[in-house]
């Protein structure tokens, strides 16, 4: 058997420790596959005397995770420390100037930086692997950038956040309100002290971009996701959706073409038919639609010890198999800049919800900016309080139409005291 | 850009046509990705005068398939004319002896003589790749030999035959029998002439064997496969299986233990809430369940012009990018010989209906045989006469329990003439 992949692991949290007992437990096999063993030579986290749920007595520590690539028990560096910036990118810096090769599961670092990291991994002919960094444990990265690389990809989208998706499906199961359901996913483990990452959307963000840069060549472009979260939901929105027959996700949706690319990270209306709307809990699911594979659909967990641990472990076996290739698919000098999408004329159906004053002419006044905006409206439900005192909830679903139509339906309605908080407005997911 | 990939095509139908379209559209987007052009060089098929839906003039022909891989202008041979032996066999071997890569979608051939040809292929440092075999369009071969590498993978099972699957859930959507639904999927070109391939789960059996040997390491076991296919279900079993539930589907699954090997297609009763429950027509999927990644789930069409094509080429993307590996994910020489599993022990629920003379005395006759092998009934339905003259259907879904007693229940009841066919036994999908 040939000589053992070297592994220096840079952060001991839960998937750090994760990938130790993974690579222990299942050594045999792995070695079997890769061809070689993959071993853990050293290890490094922020505090020494942590206590861990792994034992660390069989690796060398090094206190200083950004060297860890220059040492010479060291053939590759896992990075899974996290931050888009700090130690982390200096880590993948040193790693890849010492020539080794670098595997991360930190989607902020290649949201921001990954082609910078890429450039210098293919100048090093380096390895820079990242599917951990997208949908947990779902080889989701490999099946863009090699199970679906003959097509042109059309449209790529999918549940990016497990936490988001553990909120609204919670939501959906108990009825109970954003607030609540949050406090108890945070209590549970499942919601981080500080959500807003993942309940804005920006953890969704930073993996559609990724995604949509390898399915359709593009080059990274974080900032131009147009990105909503879910903190507006209320219970009533799930119920209301329920009875349209629609389940709410957090979609995060890429489509290019002449030049442009579409990125959006929003709430959906997604059709009870639709194989999303059965995406429960932390579940990720991702779709890809190629010109000759048609609709393709890869679900699994999210997030997690166990899941990520197996993406970064199946980078890991790549690497020893010597399979590196560019890590965005094409070679980052190739890869498009291309435009943010405008997105007025985009056709499809929405969700509108107001929550309005309880008297007459209000329901006059939102109908009447419809019809001057343009929109047709497919049905409307008026909802006797729901909850908030004194409110209303006027909640409806527009015909197919420009969502620019429904934006200035929006906008004339704005500074309306018959509102008394802005409308909410979700695009209702297709076929 | 270095030199293209030279493609020898054998095999001119409907696949084969879509290589040839698929590698035209996609042409520069695949040089891209691959590094290098991927070119169909020559072509091959049975008559040469036949008409067909691509033009071939761009290409040479050569009579002979078989020795396509003997040519100077050819790296790599296509292999898309099916058949477990023939032909197909004799042009797999005389292309890996020459040294030269082998792509094919033929399951049947991989079934058969897999572990001979990737052992050739191995000896001669060439791949061999067969995405195509297995769930069409779907990377699943990929998702499991490379996506999945770091895991144990505990069960594997999916839907795996695409005709059956439209069958079967049009009988769902019309409430119309099987042989009405047949002859229309006939008619609309979803099922052969000579259905039997299909619809007898031969199809199905030769995919989950190839499935397992890669998920478990095992070494391929057709002959192994457990097999029953959907010709016995009737109308009225999707009825009471909704109105328990379920929908009916065709599933292989595959599980590994203590060096034996359980594989088995059958029909099963699928919970509403189950992943493969949604999925319809003609689309297939996948689910494998590793120790650490836990549930992944690959999902999308199962056959057809395009989506076939699409896994053809991604195995020719990867040879472009010089990644080959061994086959079966470890070198065939490592695969565990594995004895076919006993399955009396294994424990479940099962759907058991029976047609019965229409005369008392039956019903107690039934529920004393159950009673005397220890079969515990959770739900039993006797309804009026079911379409066949005289006969009545009984159904009862069981209690958890080895599906030893459930056997010996029937086995109790044999040779009865209260029954006018045989009970037709399903295992219920668990969780």
């Amino acid at each position: 058997m040939a000589e053992p992949l070297r592994v220096g692991l840079a952060g001991l949290g839960t998937v750090g420790a994760g990938v130790i007992r993974l690579v222990e437990a299942n050594a045999a096999l792995i070695a079997r596959r890769a061809g070689r063993p993959i071993v853990v030579t050293t290890v490094s986290a922020r505090d020494r005397r942590k206590k861990r749920s792994v034992d660390l007595a069989p690796y060398t520590w090094d206190d200083d995770m950004v060297i860890l690539g220059e040492r010479p028990d060291v053939d590759v560096v896992v990075e899974l420390v996290g931050g888009a910036d700090g130690p982390a990118l200096a880590c993948a810096r040193a790693t890849i100037e010492a020539g080794k090769a670098f595997v991360t599961a930190n989607k902020a670092m290649i949201a921001h930086h990954g082609l910078e990291l890429a450039g210098k991994a293919e100048a090093a002919k380096v390895a820079l692997k990242f599917e951990a960094a997208v949908a947990g444990g779902i080889p989701v990265i490999k099946g863009l950038r090699e199970g679906a690389a003959a097509n042109a990809i059309e449209r790529v989208y999918g549940i990016l956040n497990g936490t988001c998706n553990y909120i609204l499906s919670t939501m959906e199961d108990t009825g109970r309100d954003f607030a609540d359901v949050l406090r108890e996913a945070q209590a549970k483990g499942y919601a981080e002290a500080d959500p807003a990452f993942d309940i804005e959307g920006t953890d969704a963000a930073h993996k559609l971009s990724i995604l949509a840069a390898i399915a359709f060549g593009s080059r990274i472009d974080f900032p131009g996701v147009d990105t909503t979260g879910i903190t507006r939901l209320k219970a009533a929105d799930i119920a209301q959706a329920d009875a349209l027959g629609y389940v709410i996700r957090l979609i995060g949706m890429a489509e290019a073409g002449d030049g442009q690319l579409f990125q959006r990270v929003q709430p959906h209306l997604v059709p009870f038919d639709h194989p999303l709307a059965h995406v429960d809990g932390a579940t990720n699911a991702v779709v890809a639609e190629g010109n000759f594979s048609g609709r393709l659909l890869f679900q699994g967990a999210g997030a997690g010890e166990g899941p990520t641990a197996s993406a970064v472990v199946a980078d890991l076996i790549d690497i020893a198999r010597g399979e590196i290739g560019a890590p965005f698919s094409v070679p980052v000098a190739e890869l498009e800049a291309m435009e943010p999408a405008a997105t007025g004329h985009r056709q499809g159906r929405a969700y509108l919800r107001f929550m309005v004053a309880d008297r007459p002419g209000v329901l006059a006044e939102i109908t009447a900016a419809m019809r001057d905006a343009g929109v047709s409206i497919e049905s409307l439900i008026q909802k006797g309080r729901a909850g908030d005192a004194g409110a209303v909830m006027v909640a409806m679903v527009t015909h197919e139409g420009p969502e620019s139509a429904v934006a200035e339906a929006v906008r004339l309605l704005e500074g309306s005291d018959s509102l008394t908080e802005p409308p909410l407005v979700l695009q209702i997911l297709g076929e």
